[in-house]
């Protein structure tokens, strides 16, 4: 299969047809996820960045410049080679979040890449292996043909009480059931696939760190979306139901989604040549993948979901107008609360790229205690931006009635007259707005925020193991005056 | 129409049937709540409080003895005569709400009779009127039928920075457009309406505050749920397709809702007799309507929301044992958190109860600072409850696929296999407990602890007011030793 | 030595000076509580309580019937007869919190009496043992002497991953050293006394649950605080010097103190006669007696620290008028917000005395699990109404200076002139609201309600104990619809 | 009066006592700040600048290089030339109080001439006045002398509901009384003083917006500490007295303070040259003045506080340690919750930092927004840091006897044995501890968190200011579908 370079949204929305994505949602198979309701969203919100790179304004976010070819590149296809790359990355999500107020679903791909790319190179040196050669030949692939590579990463895990190993079933964490002349057979399932049905590409890597018994399952590789023996099984979504209706109100963000779409995904016993296997065996490795994967990944999160508050609080001050109550003190005061929060966030997002690191790779690395700590707050300060939010929008948040009430003849003109703010702005905007932060503030669309990027405890765990507690200690004693023998 | 008493659940659905409820959903007429399935948990709800007065157990705490005829009727149908009924009152509801995790509809016409039991015998104190024996006399009815009668406050309001009196539509707030011999005509709406679609009558009074240019907007009256001239739309909810879908897994909480089913009541001329008027034009007592209302509304959530949290804990417990991580301490100190914070919630509303005093009326009401912080406290511990029952439950809260996935033939088995925790529980039971808590936290469920009986806002006038700073001055005064001259 | 019934303040301080207490401060033996400025205001605190049975308007609190003579005694040596009597002790807590703005010193004594009282009687039960007997009638010496008993609980525990009879040095759980015919030695420490400069007896009794290998730590008795053997060494408290400097603006609190004035107490080979020993080697009662005397003492924080903030409040409030600011809609919501949390701390206390129950005893013990939630709020919210109060005071607080200098004849005048607030309020009153909104937020006064009745893990140990988790999971699994087979 | 370059503290020291200082505390006047007990550890904080300039491993961070003069200076003394050196002053703050865990004094002064240098080159701008010149030549001097200038904003501001020209007393702001050929004549008094009694020049500028009738009160002026008319009242401190005592415990860090010293000074008709003289009565730029001040100075707050922080938790991890207690896992939270608290203050400082811009003279500002939002988030997150402080340090830290009851001969042995924890740890070392953690948590310490660079209400004005709502509410209309005609 040969597919040329992308140009923009339409040449990508082109390119998803090609694929037989064996697809299913609510029992039923899936054809078509770019015209099909309930996929189409979230293909337009990948769409975006393809348009953005061809948006003069933003290009220079949008696009960076390949360390393999010199050739401008998508930037969610790029090694970070520079702190200013790690800026640039958090400023493009913020700016594309506020564009979609939607999880652009290409950022875990990037991270996936930008991990494997290190750790490959440090497998390779200790172990004389030849991974990152070939992860950066199908890197540059993805770079040529300005491709979707998404990353899978969390094994459905079962008794979480127990290692890979000692599942009651095997199969619960993925791994290697078979090796062949020309490469390997993998079976298991990976949960929360963000992407997947806009994608083109799939980066697997493992969840956890791993001991010497978990070995076949310490495996990274890459495969089209639709290698054989894939299936696709799509996740509810909070009102997933209104895509399917009629309307745009209903849906708050009509052109988009919330979420990314998330998919279960079942291997059965896929094949994966050589040349996209990146790691087999090297238990060793897998709690460095995790740790690269994750400090990338959650470096975003400001980022992207400060975006999407960007829009909440628009939204939030525009029904205050509509209300007639915008100049009210404790309506402001919790709007700059909104604000203070959501460049609280950013701000973890700045900061940790601003500290980061190169790798021996040559790729640069956001700094892991302070991107810890930006997902640490999103999981708080996410959840509290959006009670503010329930709280400035007023009641009709939960009680307002359907688009299909509002387009009846006769129940209509009652929305109409009843439901109007100030006199001036049509019923239907006030109606808008709170879809859109019904939207925003509900279910799945903050769960996101909790658990994407890993469940907040793992945070705590690598705040703890980076946060150099005996260096405190030794300030401590030091002003205190203690001297130990 | 006559009805007969309504001894339990199905009386009570039977006596449903012979209401013509002008009412409807998604743009379609609704014809019989009792069986259709949008509606039908909203009825079961309300017939649990029916089942619970038949209840050997819990007998004490859903019935009392009428201080108008000396019968055991329903407490919500009950005028408090002590302390110990306001605190009946709340365990009743924490202990429903355990049973139901969802709002049982009744509270607000509970509250909205005891408020217009005292407000009416201030005003013919005041002004020689005859509205409290009116108003007796159909809440003997009310008792006597053991019907439900449901309360409705909120008026549209329009342009949230002009009374009533000033809007550019003056049917925003609902007032009396024309008097006849026999009685009045109503014209405007009420939002929010809880429980209209499960109830036989609506008590309608004000929104705020009035002054005399406002009078005809200070009016107070009961009448049926099918009085002519009355619309209904029903307000749309979270996940509210679901309820239409096949299947009960999906649902979370499959034989109630979560929330009280509110409707926009639209009111087009409908006339009340006089003896259903309760006040009319005594605007200087609007303000003591809401006062009394609010705070025994806001009395009860500390224990509904208490109760419902109590099935959320439960069923985060229950899934961390099932995740296999029960014993980890992190989830258990959650779980304390959780505990922690619904126990605060619940001692407001024993707290307020138990402060309460009794009016001129003979009439026990609750003590006004104290609900108001009760409330309060729930508009922010509801969203810090349902947070952390986020982070117990994991990313699979937001990525379940559907119970017609699960349902499938192939599908299913990849979701049994892969979605199984421990091994010695069905995936079935994990998935189940994933819809419970993706119901009770998610959207319209949690706005409903921010707005109902007001927003937070409303309840921190409240607070100011009953504050008695002056006095707290004078305590700070005398111990700092300043002597005002 | 005989004592006469203490009838009102006077009396009391008269008695104090009867006692020899072998006390030092600051490495100085000190001779006389009631005169030394350091001691002077603790005793000033418990002397209010005396005053207080005397005050027509309090009596009803301050004072109750003895249920063992019939005769009203002071509520501090009461045995709790009722649920009343549950909430009458908060409200006196609060009330008399309200005067003094102080730790009153002498709940800790009426709480252990209490959980004497009450474990006592069902040790005999047990073991035939006859300390009920024992403890009334050294119970019913302080009730009809109307003395100060206080409590000791806290062993120093000095390695506190270890139990009492595997620490490094067997005394740091104090413990029976030697028996004789007449009674016990017992050797050791006790930390954190409050109000034993004030006071005449202690009553003593172990700090965690124990074994049978510690057994010889599981003692209770009675002694006065001028036992031979005891020293008490006074804990320094923040800004402890400023009791010892001329003038009365920079105490804050000049009449009175800020927290119990706590000591740590050395037992050094102590003799307790067998009619004061209450408990001795019953280990397996250890438990009940902590959790007893914790649920309690808990009970009080809500209401204690309550009337403290009452005070704050008011001198926020106060300071913010003299300040010109009073009227500022940011000044006003953070008020709302002290009174918020104040409210939301005494309701813990009012519910948990309200959700009380009777003991075998026939002594009535608060609501364990709302008792331990009270106190838990305490050490948030007491730290968030404090960070208010700074907020609402202004910089001044930290750099206002000293009143010698006020004094001083050439800075006083331009502390006058410069440190005015509005016009007509003397500049003087402005100084001593700092002072008292610094004494009451600041260091010592705070962490008292951090660790006072325990620390903030203790109530969480208790609560998870006590949530009945099982229960929860049995509602969650109704709603959820599974069936455990 | 010449003054050669300062090369270390020892020249800094001895530089000190050629200033006349007109100070006083507690009503006496003092004659060697670097001697005197209450002023030492002042003078040892900025002394500790002074070190770090030779410090090979720092010296990056402590100088820079003048854009004036090219000389390497000391960043106290820099113009930001760059969003670098914006990043190096955070860097060089937290690092500074890690080994202090003291306000050192300096950054006020920094960031008075940093707002200076860029606010006169625009009033010259606008005025043709030549105010900038004058700056640079006042700079180099303190560039070139390597002196010590601190800022001077907040004035006393009596009724603070009134401007400048409308208070009682005219000099309740600071302003021109007087013009001479050779310079003007000011009266009046500034507040809080952060470090002048550590320090060799002042800057003082003025503390709000100003309107035309205001216009006396806009002037900006540097003077040396010890110009005529000068009089410093020493602010009292929490614990001062103990800075007076023996010993070395109870002092907590005894080598440095906690606070900066601030002084209320007192201007009796001051003269200022007109060479030092930078502003005057161009009223329209006293605004620009505060803002640029406050964003310099609110950048600071997340590292300053960030690195005492940094002290607090290694002295929490060593104490826990001491208690046998480090690896309970609730105790492990609270650290980690105390370096995620610390970290997220870090990254604002680190962010707004990273986003700052060049100004018209060439001098770098931070990014306004993203600095208040930093200092906003310390007045709230340092208290929550103290209060987990306090949760883990146990009872003791409010009830430790006194170093001298510890050296007294008897005393010592009890304390000694009772209060040690594990069994290898000398109890001094654990008394060292909680006397560290009181005086980092207690009282002025954290006000100064709280007030200083100015009370959380003038950030969120600020951050309302910057918000750009207009924008949000554009994105989320787009977002919405609702198009304005």
């Amino acid at each position: 299969m040969i597919r040329k370079k992308l140009k923009n949204a339409t040449d990508y929305r082109e390119s998803l047809k090609k694929y037989r994505l064996n697809l299913y949602a609510f029992g039923e198979k899936i054809e078509d996820v770019v015209e099909h309701r309930l996929f189409k969203p979230h293909v337009n919100a990948v769409a975006a960045t393809y348009d953005l790179s061809n948006d003069l304004e933003f290009e220079d976010l949008a696009n960076a410049k390949s360390h393999l070819t010199g050739e401008s590149i998508s930037r969610f296809n790029h090694i970070h080679q520079s702190r200013e790359d790690l800026i640039k990355k958090v400023k493009m999500l913020r700016m594309l979040n506020q564009r979609t107020a939607c999880c652009i679903q290409r950022c875990a791909g990037m991270d996936s890449a930008n991990a494997a790319y290190s750790v490959t190179y440090e497998i390779d040196q200790k172990y004389g292996t030849e991974y990152h050669e070939r992860f950066k030949k199908f890197l540059q692939e993805v770079q040529d043909e300005n491709l979707v590579a998404i990353g899978a990463m969390t094994d459905p895990k079962g008794d979480r009480s127990r290692p890979p190993h000692q599942q009651a079933d095997p199969d619960l964490y993925l791994h290697v059931v078979g090796e062949r002349k020309d490469g390997i057979m993998v079976r298991g399932a990976k949960a929360h696939l963000t992407g997947v049905t806009s994608a083109h590409y799939v980066i697997v890597f493992p969840t956890s760190n791993m001991r010497a018994e978990d070995k076949e399952y310490a495996v990274c590789f890459a495969m089209p979306v639709d290698a054989p023996g894939m299936t696709y099984i799509f996740g509810r979504q909070t009102n997933d139901f209104r895509k399917m209706e009629e309307g745009d109100i209903d849906k708050g963000n009509a052109q988009y989604a919330m979420v990314g779409g998330e998919c279960l995904a079942i291997f059965e016993d896929v094949f994966v040549p050589w040349n996209r296997v990146f790691m087999y065996k090297e238990y060793d490795f897998a709690g460095m993948f995790v740790e690269r994967f994750a400090a990338a990944h959650r470096q975003n999160y400001g980022a992207c979901k400060g975006g999407i508050a960007d829009v909440l609080i628009g939204a939030c001050a525009c029904l205050a107008e509509y209300n007639g109550v915008a100049t009210a003190s404790h309506i402001r005061d919790k709007l700059v609360e909104m604000v203070h929060l959501t460049e609280s966030l950013y701000s973890g997002s700045i900061a940790c790229s601003q500290e980061g690191h190169c790798t021996s790779s040559g790729a640069w690395e956001t700094d892991i205690l302070l991107a810890n700590c930006t997902k640490q707050n999103t999981t708080r300060m996410v959840y509290e931006i959006g009670r503010l939010a329930h709280d400035i929008a007023g009641g009709l948040l939960a009680t307002l009635p359907s688009e299909k009430d509002y387009r009846h003849p006769q129940l209509g003109k009652y929305i109409d007259k009843y439901l109007k703010g100030v006199p001036h702005i049509p019923t239907e905007h006030r109606m808008r707005l709170f879809r859109l932060i019904e939207a925003i503030t509900g279910g799945t669309a903050v769960v996101e925020s909790m658990h994407g990027a890993g469940p907040p405890q793992t945070q705590r765990v690598f705040m703890l193991r980076q946060a150099n507690l005996a260096h405190k200690i030794k300030l401590a004693k030091r002003i205190a005056g203690i001297k130990d023998e």
